[in-house]
């Protein structure tokens, strides 16, 4: 499936070689994921390093669209950022718990609202470079709140419902641009900002 | 912008407060970040609660095409997966580097391409809920290879070209799957998978 380019006398190794692991070591727990310290040679240059790994439960998030095809929006404090911040329903996959199970129950308790439409989006590597965990993404269609929301004590959530039109400009402007909610609304919609139209499903 | 759904009885709280924060601790360094720990109090429920914030340096990448509209991409080994990985050149910005340069820098050192053609893509959140910094995306069009690779001692790199149905392929199959590298594909192409068609430019 790849080609390479014509680099001439630049042309890298196409063949990479796997990273020897020497050692590793457990670091401490961070609540939100657990650090471990790999040892490694670089292939390359035969020098050992030491790498940072960050051990990181599966995550699940949810496009929700309701009946009006309103996407369901949780609005939060985000302790990274320190801001308020404009997402899709989402947490983490407990241990034991199937990613669809974890993508209904955080629907249901972040939002109040649950679906018979469910679409599995397919996954992404929120970042390999340092994270071991994947994100799912689920589409579930004609959403509609049927329970109480259902919040922990770190938690304290707003619902809002926003047509395809405000989405758009929250992209737009920034007020939705965490990454792990525009790689799941990608699998939906065309997200593509520079084309002078709205939305289209 | 938002308007909240009808949820009668359910309806959630629309103002949300602040998080009143108690103190702050630094963390241990764990190389690609520095663990910050909070005690904040959840306005619900009058919770104090210690929370870990991830400060990481800003990130940036590059969606760079070449002068056949083929996707420059770097595939190299990633300890935090453990795997091969197929992603679109990038890195840390620079203490006090501008992050169109950083840009320039990564695409240079990484695939050893350059380009007079360069796009600002806007930036997105890696995830707010515990990293406190935000990733930049470029498009660089029209990119030449003109310098060798500059790896450092961390970096084992190949460079490949895809034109648009092989990395629309290797979406649809997973080999390109950070998520930071989609998000930033998705502001130039149509990353729909369920189109039954190619990207579109």
């Amino acid at each position: 499936m790849s080609s390479t380019p014509e680099h001439g006398a630049h042309t890298p190794p196409t063949e990479l070689r796997p990273w020897p692991l020497a050692r590793s070591e457990a670091g401490p727990d961070l609540q939100v994921c657990r650090a471990r310290f790999d040892w490694l040679t670089n292939p390359r240059t035969g020098k050992l390093m030491m790498r940072t790994v960050l051990e990181t439960p599966d995550w699940v998030n949810v496009v929700a669209l309701d009946a009006e095809r309103r996407l369901i929006l949780v609005q939060q404090f985000r302790f990274g950022t320190s801001t308020m911040t404009t997402e899709i329903p989402g947490g983490m996959v407990d241990r034991g718990e199937f990613h669809g199970d974890a993508a209904k129950r955080e629907l249901r308790e972040e939002a109040g609202h649950t679906s018979e439409r469910w679409t599995y989006l397919g996954s992404v590597q929120p970042n390999p470079a340092f994270q071991d965990n994947i994100c799912h993404h689920w589409l579930a269609e004609d959403a509609s709140l049927t329970h109480p929301q259902d919040l922990d004590s770190g938690e304290d959530i707003a619902v809002v419902a926003w047509d395809l039109e405000q989405v758009r400009a929250g992209i737009v402007d920034g007020r939705i641009r965490h990454a792990l909610v525009l790689t799941a609304l990608a699998r939906v919609f065309d997200l593509r900002p520079f084309e002078g139209r709205g939305l289209s499903t």
